[in-house]
């Protein structure tokens, strides 16, 4: 820990600080940089904002990771998530779709088998909304549920859905493949919590008003409540911009991949808004190096009840499918279903290996 | 609503907007706005998105509230809310103060007595924290609300905590005076329906990147769910600028007030971030023409876990306090605490009525 | 143009719009919207504002194109635009590189050689710096700007620099071939009046605050000054996101293609403020439809006296150049450099078509 | 500067930056912070961004101010500005007030006579508008400036006007007594410096996205041409809100006070956008220690050019005047304008001193 001391911190003051420091065990030295002093200390022990309280302290540069396990996913190759035969890394590009939410069970099937066809990885579908007016519709619960659980099944695509309370937990044990937590509840720790203690794959979206950190760190929840499968997913940024709903957020891509070894996919659809632009995000995603996506489809989107501009119909999906999997093919990406006989699915890719580099560039 | 078509869209496709409409049940008007056509309904009945992803249609404008029953509670004068024998109103400064987080019943205590002495009219303090990382302390539970009862009924002074799980809400039923929900969860659906069953006052943050509909529209969750006790309070935006650590949204306090009848509050402590700039954040939250404040107040901030730099020191908060009713005796606003013989307390006032206003400005 | 009535607007207050409205020469009608009214005109010609400030006006919607040069550049195919034997269109993915500011002639020297080798169609040099504290290098002026003229000539690739001051263009209008207005002069409209007199193309960076209406707005003054050879340039949104430096609103690309038939390009060297996230951004740019990327590039960033932290080598820059071609080749597109023999340069494009689409989605 | 190292920083790469470091003729000094390591030198020399660049470079601190002139304001009691007979100084709240643009004499006349009689101590009024279109009514040039000339004359009230091109300074150097500098300028650098040579006082307004650093080496451009008449004008931040128009970073005011002696002032009207929200924000700033107000009057707003929607009518100014009279009494100031008798302007103060504190709070 560094403590940046005031221009104008007297002896008197400055012997303050050491002695706060050393009241918590901490060893410290004194570094000149000239105009001013520093007091620097081994490790991170005493909350930070305790001794920026001090009169004679400026500042307080932490030195530590404030996320430690997110941190360590690094290690070994990363933290590759399965759900199902279905799997996130960063040798694969996995395409999640379906609708914003399940409303009847003709119309989920029909979608399921769609995108099944147009080459998706896996279901996603919701069933408890996260809904900014109580007056709108909440999602058709346990029920709808369900009735994805039995769609998923017969089209051989595990699901993922969102839950938004820690007592829904239990009861959708049995039930669902992985678990998304929405941007909303991002925060929202006893979910996180409680969710994680599921033993099932986390797809984490951020927050749109979140910062990095913050991201890591309520992914570091999830880590810290035993659970290692968690899929980060950015899905766009609050800016004072009006035009296009929120910023995707494309550089946290490769910024987040340098420092954890969980998937990272992105979330074209909810960042657009708008179904016209969903298309260039999605590939602007993958060129960035994402892990995958999730995108909404619909086939009748002005009857949906929910998010009907920014679901894509079934035939720009399928072209958007075909054109995100050359693109990763470029990398050496395949698809993430793997086939029933434990090999990868076909991938469309030449085979010869990747030609451009999506890690961390030197 | 008024639906926008596009400058090149055809008779077609005209017709299918139309008929779209229609097929809703809705009564279809056509105006000319020069080189473009609108279509107009009565009401809004039928989901805008839907229509919005037509060819046809530019843009889709909604043209009722989107929170009825907040702007309901214009009605009938407003809708102060009493918690004990303390009222929020528009007639009132009501001021909340205490430690981020109960650490010892000792220290609560002591706390308490201070902020009562300087003049606050109702006590906080946490239980449940909602702590950006999984390492930081979480607050102290059921134990620690049982010591911030207990000091509560001795002093005399009702208190706010915030909840952030449903599940505790029926396991505090009986100890809270008013329920606080914190900034991060003001979108967290669930817990506002559950919290708002209790009955009690629900003190709702504004998140830190929630337009101002969007404050609304959560309140609008708790009116839902059948509880019109409900204080709204800003806290500060979310913002590119480094050095505030949130903007306070100062212009947020007349546009609520013009716009619903629950009492609005500003949190200057999380908003300034650092304990130098709360008293200049609340002295203009109070000139602005909020109804209250609540105020993080410590006597040895550099020993709490938990929010040290933003913690006024009792001697700090006592001169605040003097200040801030002087402000408020220009415009005629007494203390929040009713006294025990029914009348309002004390306010330094000097009793000749009102001289500044504050409601909206002609 | 469309004037939302207040619910409680009363029958006075209703004609008092009216009246306001006739006495401009507009002809209105009244269109019911159930609880509410609007009055409805064709054209905008009146101030909006003024209207607003009408007691009886909730909200004014303008419905002309506020920036109908912008718009009308659609028409035609739109508008490439050449420098020297460089070309801006739909067609290319033209790359600009060069130093961040001329520091010495051999230097500049040596980098025009290297991004020429590796593929770059124009180049950039900075003589004029908009520096944000006066202590700062603030580039070597004419004198720089003759070094640059003299290696663009030497190695045959044109450049574009940067103006700040509307004094400057006379002095420079012999020197350059394109001129670029950076972010912070988006909105100094004395300068791009004059710039735009020069006749020759304006590179125009979007502000980082700037909104897509303003980016569109002040491209129209340059268009208004009689030139249309405008490209423009996304560069990055200052967030509250404080890990990557700006938001590269990857979106905007394929927003403004819809609406202008301007170039748009890209510049990710600024908006990741760090090298390491230079080439994903790019990849992202280019695969979201951009028409070209600007990009930095410093043989010794260590030793430049500007943006150090985010200039490319020319390793990583030839790398990417490879990258982004292969990228651009499966849309079709192909260098923005035309061969000396009228044809266009060779892309390594495989010549079978494009094969992804860039164009609006449907 | 402090240097911190990658945690896993080799002894190479850690020698290559001590060798960068003393290459520039620093003396370098190494520290332990547990797991990792940092550098320490004395002073800033070098520039930050060049070591960053270094593979084992985390992160570099600079510990020098940035402001140094901004800063060396302090001392001495701050830099009170003079106007005429116009004082900005932490014992006055200054009102400078008039119309958006100057229409006509007998407007302007009219507007005068008003602000006046209503207590405001200088006019404002625009002449070379910075218009968001080039659509938009522009201004009335040198011939608006020689009627705002003579009025001000007339009514003995000093005027601020906006210069937006360094082509204009030499042609208004005679007429005018304070120059304003818009936000969308403060960083149009070749404008600070050549208004400053003007000597006379500016009154420069932060950029809607500027932080307070990037504000403060706006300043410091001012500075360092030698123009020590700087005025600070907080106008409020664009951010993701999108109901008020822009965020009145009210806690700016006491920031800045803290940090540097130059006056600042505050801009309601340009924050609100909305004249009904105006008088909040102007007592809100006054509440937090501004040292003056700057306010669109007009009598017929919905008659004027320009900003119609934010205009102040006489009567609801001549109140606002009237309650932050009574505001800043509380803290002892007093109006701005200096009676001719060299005596402080009657206040409406009750003489017995400040009760209320502005400085930094303890």
């Amino acid at each position: 820990m560094i403590i940046l001391l005031h221009l104008d911190a007297g002896p008197a003051q400055r012997a303050a600080v050491r002695e706060a420091l050393e009241g918590f065990g901490m060893s410290v030295s004194e570094v000149s940089l000239g105009a001013r002093t520093a007091l620097v200390t081994e490790g991170d022990g005493h909350p930070a904002a305790s001794l920026a309280r001090l009169p004679a302290v400026e500042q307080v540069i932490q030195t530590e990771t404030p996320a430690p396990l997110a941190a360590a996913t690094l290690a070994g190759g990363g933290r590759p998530v399965s759900v199902g035969t279905t799997l996130f890394s960063a040798e694969t590009l996995t395409i999640v779709a379906g609708p914003c939410t399940i409303e009847d069970a003709g119309t989920l099937r029909e979608i399921a088998g769609l995108v099944k066809q147009a080459g998706a990885d896996a279901l996603r579908g919701g069933a408890y909304k996260v809904r900014t007016s109580p007056h709108q519709f909440q999602g058709g619960g346990i029920e709808a549920l369900q009735e994805l659980r039995a769609v998923s099944r017969e089209c051989g695509l595990p699901f993922f859905t969102e839950l938004n309370d820690p007592r829904q937990v239990s009861a959708v044990a049995d039930l669902v493949d992985g678990v998304q937590i929405g941007a909303r509840h991002m925060q929202n720790f006893p979910l996180l919590t409680e969710a994680a203690k599921l033993g099932k794959p986390i797809l984490l979206k951020r927050h749109m008003s979140a910062d990095l950190d913050e991201f890591l760190l309520a992914a570091e929840y999830i880590l810290d409540a035993g659970n290692e499968q968690v899929i980060l997913c950015e899905r766009g940024i609050k800016s004072a911009e009006r035009h296009v709903r929120y910023l995707l957020d494309v550089g946290a891509v490769p910024w987040l991949k340098e420092r954890v070894g969980l998937p990272v996919i992105v979330d074209p659809s909810h960042a657009a808004g708008h179904h016209r632009l969903v298309p260039a995000l999605a590939r602007a995603a993958v060129a960035a190096g994402a892990d995958g996506l999730i995108i909404e489809v619909h086939p009748r989107p002005e009857e949906t009840r929910c998010d009907a501009l920014q679901a894509l119909s079934p035939t720009t999906f399928a072209q958007l499918v075909t054109d995100v999997r050359r693109l990763a093919a470029l990398t050496g990406r395949r698809a993430g279903k793997v086939a029933s006989d434990g090999g990868a699915a076909e991938t469309g890719a030449s085979g010869d290996g990747p030609v451009l580099r999506t890690a961390a560039e030197a």
